[in-house]
């Protein structure tokens, strides 16, 4: 069982040989995107779809076969892996190619959308994000709590408005959708209420979506304040 | 009299069975905005409509017969009770049911405005919101200014593009909502200034906004690093 | 000259009868604005109009009349005042009704713009922007240098994309007005670029507009926090 | 060689002779920007066109000649020179007049581009910039990482749009486009996805580009805040 413990040192360590296992992973996970940039196929591309595979499915096994010692549950960590949040996204990276293979056209269109997934897989190779991700991490409560005040209030006023303006929204996705690019201050203007009662809930949907911008600035400014005075505790 | 005390503890505490009388509640204030979520209307529907409605009055009743425990100013509670601000919004919630029976078409289109207020009464029985709550209730008096000065620009820079661009804007509400949807930096691009004065007004607005954006930002990460701090003080 | 200092302490004092002759000038200046929010006049908003221009003469020259006890400079006092910037919005909230008199019409339209500026007479009068306007005065310098950085980045964005796509924008004032509505992430929508070069300069401008909303907020946050820290020591 | 270290001072230095030496070229700098503001050229914005880059080659010199004296590396300094960023940017300035004058036309209108970077040796001279680049120093590991994920998360979207619906979005740069104007909270309405999935992914690019604008925000008040405490510690 040496290899099986050498096996997993390569695809989940980060050190000396795995080092490099894992750039080599990240420059594969790029370049498995690269065929999804372009409308048309090529065999230049396919070729690299296809070498991208074969080596997803290796690590993909790498890690399944090496998954007791990573969960150090015993036989049934065999049986859990593959239900755990990063093994999904492996296999739905994996996936799309071999469904292509068998009907493709019109299907396959929507199956790519789980093909972008792939990206994800980019996390846990990259370094750079864990000090944001820590901010995040430590104010979550507050942070949710405005994500529920914001949807609460992007479902109520997308009731209002498709009650108000039942011929601008033709279905209630359309007004949750206009509902969250008003609140957002995007504002694309491809839906927007024309009467003046429609107009009325925009600009008060307009002036809340201050406040929602304003939260989370406020819960993160506070939480990135309280990691630096941590650092200069930890310097004194 | 005794019932009536339990009917009070049923409707307003969070304890024992009260907590169970508030989930159910809750579940039925989400389940009778799901027929205002359609534009055609079917027997599935119509029957939530009317079960929501029915529990909705049971509800006001329960809570007007034990007025004066809740505002503790005897027999004068059950006259000052319908006029506080959520028994109206609990009426209003229920009325659009009833007068739609008798004349609806037309006229029922602008009260199922009203109908969306039944999301409001979610305040009551939610928990996470009071957090943020806290915050905008301690810094209510910065926030109140920084609305006001919003609102005092936002009829200003309306007033000066109204007069300035008269063919752009038919009446004065359209200059508001140009002034609102520019100012928290939606602009949808429906409506625009096309004159040269015109768009130096939309310039100066926009570049305000910014500052519209910026000071509740600042009111409300200084309120929540004030929270934050005294937190830190009572675990110490 | 007993009666002059009566008339100083009334139009510039906050005291007994000077308390209720500054909210009848404050009824007077929002009754002025009126007019203006219609664009057909009529008999009842004329009567309005000439009512307000009357007050506003006579306020002027008794400010003008005690403007030695305002500037305390003595004679000279009288020859500046008219040119003080409070002076010279009175003068323009005055003088667009009499120029309408001799020839109305078209150059009419252009003078209502300084109309408008009676708004801002109601800064004299309102005591709640106080509290925000301390905070942008401390920080008036770091406040000026983000607003410097901005019109520079807005200049030079705007001449970039006005060198790029000369098709898109006709002169150069139209890629200002875009370079603004950019950054600012208003985004209206009736200018943008359509050439590749031109939207990859939208990308920066977008991505620096992030920046410059953000710029501000640090200001004015770290501003309010400074103005929270010295009520608490003066409560202390 | 006394003359080549005065010739240094002179450019470099902000004394004396050195300080109108800046001012002056200030002044050329924006002058030279003028002939770029305009779509047809005459006479006199030539005149200024070619006056601006006979100074800008003396100044490109002067510089040049000096460059052991600023570099302090001896001979070398003068084959390193011409690839710091600062003799890049003069160059770049220089160039697309001389262009011009052999083959003008098509390949002028890109090259125009270049002359733009004229106005970011603007930033050489100026002072007031100083203060906030202190801050975007201190904290540029935090905002490069909200940038690294800024851009990630901005290709992702792009990404998944693009394969969702490549009906509207021609080109993969199209997509990312789109993805920078959603996230940044521009959305001009040029570019907007029309169905149902492609708006779910606008609806949570949305919601992410709130996330995008509030961290940096919070990084640069964090800043700001410490370079202000740092100022009270120095004044004590």
């Amino acid at each position: 069982m040496r290899m099986r413990e050498r096996l997993y040192s390569l695809v989940n360590g980060d050190e000396g040989e795995a080092t490099w296992c894992g750039r080599v992973m990240t420059v594969l996970i790029v370049a498995s995107l690269v065929p999804l940039c372009f409308k048309d196929s090529n065999p230049a591309l396919e070729a690299i779809e296809y070498a991208c595979v074969v080596v997803f499915i290796l690590d993909y096994l790498a890690r399944w076969v090496t998954a007791d010692l990573k969960l150090g549950k015993g036989a049934l960590s065999f049986v859990i892996y593959p239900f755990t949040p990063m093994a999904i996204i492996d296999l739905l990276s994996i996936l799309p190619v071999f469904l292509a293979l068998n009907d493709a056209l019109r299907t396959l269109r929507v199956l790519r959308l789980f093909r972008a997934a792939r990206a994800f897989k980019l996390i846990r190779y990259s370094r750079s994000a864990s000090a944001i991700s820590a901010v995040f991490e430590k104010q979550r409560q507050a942070l949710l709590a405005v994500l529920c005040f914001a949807i609460a209030y992007i479902l109520v006023s997308a009731l209002v408005v498709f009650n108000v303006e039942p011929e601008t929204f033709n279905t209630f996705f359309d007004a949750v959708y206009w509902a969250v690019v008003s609140l957002t201050t995007v504002g694309y203007g491809d839906l927007y209420p024309s009467s003046d009662v429609g107009r009325a809930i925009a600009m008060i949907s307009s002036l809340m979506g201050v406040a929602v911008v304003a939260l989370p600035s406020g819960i993160i400014t506070a939480g990135m304040l309280d990691e630096l005075r941590r650092d200069d505790d930890e310097d004194d």
